[in-house]
């Protein structure tokens, strides 16, 4: 139409609900089919797929690995399931909300997920989840829609998508529109190169404790936590250090030419500890530190609230050797490029800053190890040191931070969790009560709630730009791929927004609409 | 002095630190003596106290109700130790911050607490604990010092408080002076009393949850939980309205005259269950459900974030018939003792408000259940409806708020908590570095932070008194009994503060000096 001149341009932009270009990247239900709904979850991760429910990591890695469509059937996931998760169709569990580990690494994955089903029960040790009388067992044939959070007995026809030509042509008008940039949330190569071929214009987020998860590296990593002494942490630290270097060369590399935020250690070092006494004794054997102590150690690192507890920053203060090899590992990478002639810039990004002092004290530490390494490789290259705002303190102390940071990028996850006092991975329990009763319009996981949330941005925009009027403004949260949160984002001034390399065009088209909303001043649009 | 008119009143005022006066309410370790100290850990509740070690709270209940003197020493405590933590002189914990269970306890009851003491080790199965290679066995004779943080092997001498009647002479003076009112934290009419007797002007906070832990209703409470169906769970509540309303007319009778803000029940659920099989067996028989179905609820309830889990005004609201059966006690107790013709304004407090729908959602039904029970007993009082403002989105958006409240009380706890992304519970293990390492100049857990939450409480000041001019606004954090706390509250003009009972004198002198601290404009005090 807008090849006959019946539309302009920007009629076409606002005719195409950002949402609907998922449908243009994943498979679909055929619209046409009979189907046997079981059960409604979470609509955690959009596309369709069908296999056979199964219900360990282990047998969706084997089963999927030799091509066999598998559903993978968790109570919930957690790092250990990522190679189930990687082979299987699609991801089904009972527990957890939109932001929840499956959903979140499954919308990294572009793979199908409904989260959140409270209403099966799930037996892993059974082989089986139950609903309303109905058991589903090893091996039946199911399927999920996770674009409406629908759980189908039996396996449904699937259309696959068709993307045209078109497509391209549609999404550079929105591309020389827009005024946001579009960045990815990228943890290794293989995602870098997603979020490129999507459009992505550097990556936001690189989270470099999925990294430390890798089977090759996770001893390392727990001999590095149940270290006794500082000694014996810096020769785990030491072991960890060339992984480290190697994932960031890989990462600038796909994305030459693009900036790259890596964010240095987030969670509670609990989380990588073996959570069972037979999985302890099988580290014990690796690194030769007895059972019992990396049972105790495990047991002293437990938290009540691990969401609010010892992570983030707070790690790399009380632990500075940990940030130390991470700043090396990352300064290293980018010499060794910049010698083969690839240019990069790595902005290296402190999380869970509530306090200037925070970032104060981790960005001396970063400085004195770039420089050290730098003077070692005897070559200089450009860095930026910034951090996340995602602690409400963060925003509300935003021109204190701004005097020591580069760059400020919103963690709307944490932002969300902090602001309203919600966990993400039990909200599940309550929020669905809150949607029916129209407490909540939106999931605030799902759609920024600008009015609390969104507050304390615009706070820290202000107080932020106030310090330095042109300093580097993202969000990196879940909300980054969100089509209203990205329109949000871009009428209080931020200069990017990131998100999964999945949502990549969603974000890109609702950037666009937002310039086209913001030329009508605030009213609908009506004209061309 | 002030009687020779060598100083005025005012001076005289200025010269005693509020924190003096809490040595002049507790036993204090003879200066002379020459100490052992074994360990250090946070000064959780002030005084001094010597006895002899024991490892659990049944043995402590036991030996202390014999009058022998012990000390609680635990990893942790939790709500089913309150009995051995009553009976005990003071209490030794290895884990928990300023504001840990047992440390709110202790100060709430007045008892010598030292918290969070992470370099002890707590053996309770082998019924000892050990420090740097000193092992400590159960009747070992021990010293608290809960001022200091000091733990000290052995009995050291111990002076006991003397006040004399120029006491209450001097906080005449400061409560002539004074604007803010001071309420205490009170939970049973025996610190109703205490409260009454160190000046309380009512009480800021009830916390109703506190009474469903008392042996006698704890099953009928749990019964409710692992209630199957809505009509199980109202014959269980049933059960517990009798229970609640004999408190809250206690609790009316002792504060007769002033006021009393109860809050509705605050902590999930998974609180009150049983902890293990054992227990589940014998709630099983007392309540007829099947030992499975109890663990199943339990595990059912499990979280992974309690404190931003399925809590407050959460609970409310997925369950309402808590909340009915709650006012239903409330406004029944004051009925029945206005027929006495004893006066009462019972306040309602809805705990954890973010969002202006949850306060109107719970208000219905507390207003609906109000009016239905005074028809019942045809007496008409008067009653508030208020919320606690302790989520930072209920602080941002205290201007919808406001259009539901009667009055505001801010928790600063959980303000806390929530603003700096802090568990109490967790944060032992990283806030010694950052008091260490001058981030924090002092721990915001007792000393408030005025530069973060303090914004957010003078954000929702200003919106709420913008919609109501004369709102009722308080504290009931424990930083409600902190000096510096409290003159903050004074000069962003809060009508009151609310604090442990033991506290209350405390609060009274720092909001006298805070009324001359204002004479000088802002000038440290000189003149008289």
């Amino acid at each position: 139409m807008v090849k006959e001149k019946l539309i302009s341009k920007d009629e076409a932009l606002m005719r195409v609900e950002p949402e609907q270009l998922d449908q243009l990247l994943h498979p679909v239900i055929d619209p046409k089919a009979a189907l046997n709904v079981i059960a409604k979850g979470l609509p955690a991760s959009p596309g369709a797929a069908t296999g056979q429910a199964v219900f360990t990591a282990d047998v969706a890695a084997e089963r999927g690995g030799k091509g066999e469509p598998v559903i993978l059937v968790r109570q919930e996931t957690n790092p250990d399931d990522i190679h189930g998760m990687d082979a299987a169709q699609g991801i089904l569990t009972a527990r957890g909300g939109m932001t929840s580990h499956a959903a979140v690494v499954a919308r990294g994955m572009g793979k199908s997920c409904v989260a959140g089903c409270e209403d099966i029960k799930v037996y892993e040790e059974e082989k089986q989840f139950r609903i309303n009388g109905t058991t589903v067992r090893e091996n039946d044939w199911i399927t999920l829609d996770g674009s409406t959070g629908r759980v189908i007995m039996g396996k449904a026809p699937l259309i696959e998508p068709a993307i045209s030509g078109e497509f391209g042509t549609f999404m550079g008008w929105a591309d020389n529109l827009r005024k946001l940039k579009v960045r990815a949330n990228a943890d290794v190569p293989r995602d870098a190169k997603v979020a490129r071929e999507f459009g992505a214009e550097g990556i936001g987020l690189c989270r470099t404790e999925h990294m430390f998860f890798a089977e090759d590296r996770l001893p390392f990593m727990q001999e590095m936590i149940v270290a006794q002494d500082l000694d014996a942490r810096k020769r785990a630290l030491a072991k960890l250090l060339p992984f480290q270097k190697d994932d960031f060369k890989g990462l600038f590399r796909e994305m030459q030419g693009y900036g790259v935020t890596i964010r240095t250690i987030d969670p509670p070092l609990h989380e990588f500890l073996p959570k069972t006494r037979e999985d302890a004794e099988v580290l014990s054997k690796k690194i030769g530190v007895s059972t019992e102590k990396i049972m105790q150690s495990a047991d002293e690192l437990h938290e009540f609230n691990p969401m609010l507890g010892h992570r983030g920053c707070r790690l790399g203060i009380t632990y500075p050797e940990i940030t130390e090899m991470q700043v090396k590992a990352i300064i290293s990478a980018a010499c060794e490029l910049a010698k083969e002639k690839i240019k990069v810039v790595p902005e290296i990004m402190i999380p869970l800053v509530g306090n200037v002092n925070e970032l104060r004290n981790q960005k001396e530490i970063a400085v004195r190890v770039a420089e050290e390494t730098m003077k070692e490789y005897g070559v200089k290259i450009q860095y930026q040191i910034g951090t996340m705002i995602e602690v409400p303190r963060g925003a509300l102390t935003a021109d204190e931070i701004a005097t020591e940071a580069e760059f400020f990028s919103f963690g709307t996850n944490d932002l969300t969790q902090m602001t309203l006092g919600f966990s993400r991975d039990d909200a599940g329990k309550f929020i669905k009560a809150y949607l029916e009763k129209k407490i909540f319009k939106d999931d605030p996981f799902q759609t920024l709630d600008q009015v609390g949330v969104g507050q304390l941005m615009k706070i820290a925009v202000e107080k932020g730009r106030k310090v330095k009027k042109d300093m580097k403004l993202g969000i990196c949260g879940e909300h980054g791929g969100d089509p209203n949160s990205v329109k949000f984002c871009h009428r209080i001034g931020l200069n990017y927004v990131s998100c999964s390399p999945y949502r990549v065009p969603i974000a890109r088209l609702a950037a666009a609409q937002a310039v086209i909303e913001g030329k009508s001043k605030g009213h609908a649009y009506t004209s061309k």
